[in-house]
């Protein structure tokens, strides 16, 4: 081994320092068995299948995707192919991205900031979002939002040591995309806590602790609100948020606003949901006109779930035109993100018009799709709660739960006891009894002491029933055990 | 201003120094013109249209796509809109990746690394390729090849400062891609120079020169080689190439081997094309059992052009599995490249056979698109030769030409007073009076004092022809206007 010129030493420390838990060890243990399953090894197994409820991969659990979108994508990449098979107002929309692609390919580079007429709809379809003009020019199209998170929390980072080194607030518990992030760039994490008692709220004091305590150890420089929340599946209040920009203004800190859920809201009425920027420009003069904020979205969540084309795309607010071309500039070296993946959140910006052909079937799948999300939000959190020892909050967003288990004193040793974190080794015995994959809590973090898992709410119906039937006996055998 | 969080001076500045020509300043004033030219202020400009010779975008520039490709991808995002009109072999292989998405969907996420039977038809393609056989679990996919690129510089780069940092070794002449990652990782770049002479061959007195004035600078780590060469289309000799290995291999450094043109060879009996791990696996123990080796590929290139499909692969050759485990581990944060453009750089991997419906039209359509590349290749670095104090080496392989042009003194001493480089006030004027972009010299680097610019050689032949018409005349009124 000493042979080679790179060895786990001399790589990037930042590299091995970074986790991402929604593909951590319990997921190759996962993938392991799923191995397993296919040989004669399999049958021992006491379960049939995995059922993958780790990951926000909505496809994979069986959700089907939504013809319009799919039709146009498949049009932009063979029109001849399928031209005969199209609606009308799926052909319009193709000819109007190819138009606006090079050569009217999407074979070719697009520029980096993305195809001209998607950044168009795009704005087109936050004006109409938020009812405040949006002008394209501050939109860009990422592969998936992962890219264009990274890349603006790259364009924050100091690249210098100690308290020279940029800091990122990021709640916790957080999707862990932040933290690797910030792991590989070298950066601090502050982290603030949600507040579980209060719904996953958050409270000015906690955010001043985390302000307070980090200062000196680090840069400030932003803030990430994930919004509705992941892990937590919560929908932040109006009043919340207006808090939140208060205080990034006093602290002059850039506000990241993951939005990426926007359109998974359970109850409408009672918790809807808002854009910062539409309560950023409420806020009048002073806020409005001042305070920077960058928010994510993506075409892999929603009703649309279309992770593997990796659309995503950022709004920019108020952001300093020198600091937007260097940005900008920095994307050039990546020539374009994927044209497809763009055609593909374009048009989820560009949906069907009451009169147009293609309206009544998207309403249709666009309404089951999130009808069911619904109701499997409001069945895993009623199972959980049932449950003694388990306290889950209501999903109002998002797609997943995160309840808190309280972990009898003599699991929590069992695990300590082979160099396990307590609600890690929940996860793997649930796992390996059950064949559910779901993600440990310490892999977002949680308050010292306390244990979770996420699970999603993604597999259709009849199988969460079955899954939620699963942990119910599970969670009694387990706690029996270490009774 | 001040009232910002983000302005240029506080924001990363990596990102701020690094510069990529090939999407540079001249690209953009080509942009204003093409706006100008759709309005009234078009009528007085001295060309109809803006011929974009700056970059490797084969469709921007009229290449079609290849039917069976698009059919595969098509077929991908909707079955069932195209089925009807898909060959036997199409399906085939739409079912077969089908098969190995989570859900038949390519909406879903794929493992990070890549769809499976994706890596194994892969890694069948490279095994076939270089008659030595190949694991697919040291090939990741990658949203172009640019991405495989910048991630692996990246956990090679230690993160130091001075002669901490890591340095790699590049050609000059280079894809601008390298100087701007390496800005960006803040990594040292050791320069080698091409030898113009011989046709951009290597020097091994150059590689040592290179390495012995930086070695003290840097943390020495690897060596890139772009074959065939960009923006210098030339094809390395085996005995470079087992130069170079011999070197890396002295030195301790890995071989970066950037082979996206390996399609682009266009007289293969004078100057055949090899991949570096079929040289480093010929050279026997010692060397192909130790010798550390990454190459790249893409869909972007070759004969199928398909840039904006954004998809590529790394394969992995002699790397410490601990080392490979970080990289894959890294992948994870990333989720998935797009799965679209793995089918498509997957499908590029197995073309039809020739018992295959869609075989004769595949290779009559990849046949023609090669030919006239070959064509455009001869007479490009013929016009250009032909011209007075133009020298331009054969394009035997990749996309481009590298013409060196002799500026007069005037000329130079004009480009000085306004600021800019002198190749740069050429390619500008180029620009400005015949609407032809290329990229100049500057931006890939050239040995001090020496000027050349790099021009594409896709667009199809009649307009290329009217471009090598349309240069002549303007290099003789250039001549003229600072002789």
């Amino acid at each position: 081994m000493q042979d080679k010129c790179l060895n786990e030493e001399n790589i990037n420390q930042n590299i091995v320092r970074m986790q991402y838990a929604v593909r951590g060890p319990i997921v190759q243990r996962a993938a392991e068995l799923e191995q397993q399953l296919q040989g004669p090894e399999g049958q021992s197994l006491p379960f049939k299948s995995i059922v993958r409820c780790n990951i926000g991969d909505c496809h994979a659990t069986g959700q089907m995707p939504i013809t319009f979108l799919r039709q146009v994508c498949a049009g932009l990449v063979s029109k001849e192919t399928c031209e005969a098979n199209l609606p009308a107002d799926v052909k319009l929309r193709i000819d109007r991205i190819l138009a606006s692609c090079p050569g009217c390919s999407v074979g070719s580079y697009s520029a980096s900031t993305g195809v001209e007429v998607i950044r168009r709809d795009i704005a087109a379809f936050l004006t109409e979002r938020d009812g405040i003009s949006c002008d394209f020019n501050n939109i860009f199209l990422s592969s998936g939002a992962s890219e264009a998170i990274k890349l603006v929390l790259s364009l924050m980072s100091t690249g210098g040591e100690g308290a020279g080194k940029a800091g990122f607030m990021v709640p916790i518990p957080q999707y862990p995309l932040y933290s690797a992030s910030v792991a590989e760039l070298n950066a601090f994490q502050m982290s603030y806590y949600l507040d579980e008692s209060t719904h996953w709220g958050l409270q000015l004091s906690e955010l001043e602790r985390a302000y307070d305590e980090a200062k000196t150890l680090c840069i400030p420089k932003a803030i990430v609100v994930i919004n509705p929340g992941n892990p937590t599946g919560q929908i932040l209040s109006k009043d919340d948020m207006k808090m939140v920009i208060k205080f990034a203004r006093k602290r002059k800190l850039v506000i990241l606003s993951d939005e990426v859920y926007q359109f998974n809201i359970y109850q409408p009425d009672k918790h809807p949901w808002s854009s910062f920027k539409s309560v950023l420009m409420e806020m009048g003069p002073g806020y409005a006109d001042v305070q920077e904020l960058v928010s994510f979205m993506s075409a892999s969540k929603g009703y649309m779930g279309e992770c593997g084309f990796r659309g995503g795309f950022a709004e920019l607010v108020n952001i300093d035109p020198k600091v937007q071309a260097q940005l900008y500039k920095c994307l050039t070296a990546k020539l374009c993100p994927t044209v497809v993946g763009q055609a593909m959140i374009g048009t989820v910006c560009n949906p069907p018009k009451p009169n147009e052909p293609s309206y009544e079937l998207f309403m249709k799948e666009k309404n089951q799709v999130l009808s069911d999300l619904a109701n499997k939000a409001k069945l895993t959190s009623e199972t959980l709660n049932s449950l003694p020892g388990i306290s889950c909050n209501p999903v109002t967003g998002a797609m997943y739960a995160f309840p808190r288990i309280n972990l009898p004193e003599k699991a929590i040793q069992a695990a300590k006891s082979q160099g396990m974190e307590p609600d890690f080794m929940y996860c793997l015995e649930l796992l390996n009894t059950k064949g559910i994959c779901v993600v440990p809590g310490s892999g977002f973090g949680q308050i010292p002491g306390t244990y979770h898992f996420r699970i999603t709410i993604l597999p259709p119906v009849e199988l969460m029933q079955t899954v939620m039937k699963d942990i119910k006996q599970f969670h009694h055998d387990f706690m029996q055990k270490y009774s």
